[in-house]
């Protein structure tokens, strides 16, 4: 094996992502060969080295992913990599940021020191966080780069042509800083919604001035969608209010396709991602963007 | 939380041995409570403290449970308590012991230091060892507990009243200190299979002297069957050598559905393993070796 400058080392499930930001970097994509046991067990082989080795790899569904990670560092490492980058677009365990209760483990300590042990620098893409104010509190030593999808976003509706009409929906508290993101360059108008107790058990999404959406084109705005829930609870909302239609617009889907028909029947007509996780929603590549920041740990 | 002397930890999986292992020390059995979110991120929660944690997990299947593992480690390692233990019967990627070709992650060496770094001890049971002298090398810091359940099988096997005319089979050469360990004290005569390369693909077992089988009851003893097929192999060739009855007996059975019909239909009347991993077939528990091997690191 001789050593190339930089090369891009991607997973089974993350070729095509892997080889967009090879591409930028006018780097090799090389692969992660994983080979899986009857046993459960998993047998990793990386067959070029680098100077600047990047694993790409996303961690949703993370249990094996991390695993079959901290075997992919272990060889790349002992190439004697100067550095070894993880571009990880969705990081995992990033909401259980602290023990909910007593006896939880906060896993978004205990996975971040393990993957902090594992790399030098770590590229990642709109985290979830709520409490952590920063991404340096879950790796402490190694170097990060957190970067937004929300400009990609705001370019492809600008691209879409979105009518200045259109009212973009953060579907709960959380979801502001990235719905603002997105609102503010094409000066469009938000709703937020928010999550309501009515009794112990029955929580409810409402959203202050719903009615403002009757008869125009919604889009609603998340960092992330899995379960769809609170997706499904503003877009009955929004119908009910008389949206024209509504579509949305995520940085990382992870829902399956239970999810996705109970997100169109709630009346979500269409539905685009990043393609951090890979998913048949995927319209917005995230490489040029990566490649700045993997950019900055080069020499 | 008020903290007990000894406490053994049992995740969902294994709460049965793990509560035999805490009755033959006298201690409580508490559970590790493991909520799986829809994302695939595991919620691990412990509500109960103790001086002595003893961590009961085998690592059959590993990718997830090694995961949880370490979250499981870490809500107890906050705890603060005098000693981390981990009983862990069957053990995982212990045959990744080299790079069978270049670029190939060392498993066994990942996956030991990884352990090593969770837990102050670990007890085991009949590693899959083949390169590697011992678990100290697996392991650099972690005391280390190596049990042998050979001896249960060999009173099994009295307790059956074994026939004296019975013989006992090790599938390939790897098998040959399990048999022998197993045969010596009930006397019982052994027969050794080895793997024949017949071209590059064509690998088939053979056992010399199977026509001893002839007429006589075969027990065929292994530390741990996974796909399969060695047994099966062995098997067709005692029933064509016109064995009168085959059987089986091993450590860890790691074995599926479709497998066990396979071992059935091969011949293999009756099938019987330690408790090491959850399955239909245990008949052995290792409560009291492991509590053997728990005492010696109590203070």
């Amino acid at each position: 094996m001789t050593k190339t400058p930089i090369a891009v080392y991607g997973f089974e499930e993350s070729q095509d992502a892997a080889k967009r930001l090879a591409d930028e970097l006018s780097a090799p994509a090389e692969d992660v060969a994983v080979h899986r046991f009857p046993d459960g067990e998993s047998l990793v082989r990386i067959d070029a080295m680098a100077e600047t080795a990047i694993l790409y790899r996303s961690l949703d569904h993370p249990n094996d992913k991390l695993v079959e990670l901290m075997l992919a560092a272990s060889v790349l490492r002992e190439t004697n990599p100067a550095r070894l980058i993880l571009v990880a677009p969705y990081l995992c365990y990033m909401r259980q940021d602290t023990a909910f209760h007593p006896g939880e483990a906060v896993s978004q300590r205990v996975v971040g020191r393990f993957l902090d042990g594992l790399f030098d620098g770590i590229v990642t893409v709109d985290p979830h966080l709520h409490r952590t104010p920063d991404l340096a509190a879950v790796f402490p030593t190694a170097r990060t780069a957190t970067l937004s999808a929300t400009p990609l976003l705001a370019d492809r509706l600008r691209d879409d042509g979105v009518s200045t009409d259109t009212v973009l929906v953060g579907p709960d508290a959380e979801s502001e800083q990235w719905v603002d993101a997105v609102a503010a360059p094409l000066g469009l108008e938000v709703l937020l919604g928010g999550k309501k107790r009515h009794g112990d058990t029955d929580v409810r999404v409402e959203i202050p001035g719903v009615e403002r959406a009757s008869g125009r084109p919604v889009i609603l705005i998340d960092d992330m969608v899995s379960t769809g829930s609170t997706l499904i609870e503003c877009a009955k909302q929004l119908t009910a209010a008389g949206a024209e239609t509504i579509e949305a617009l995520v940085v990382h889907n992870l829902t399956d396709r239970q999810v996705d028909a109970a997100l169109r029947e709630a009346g979500i007509a269409r539905i685009r991602s990043t393609d951090s996780v890979p998913h048949s929603t995927n319209a917005i590549s995230l490489a040029s963007l990566l490649s700045t920041a993997a950019g900055e740990f080069l020499p």
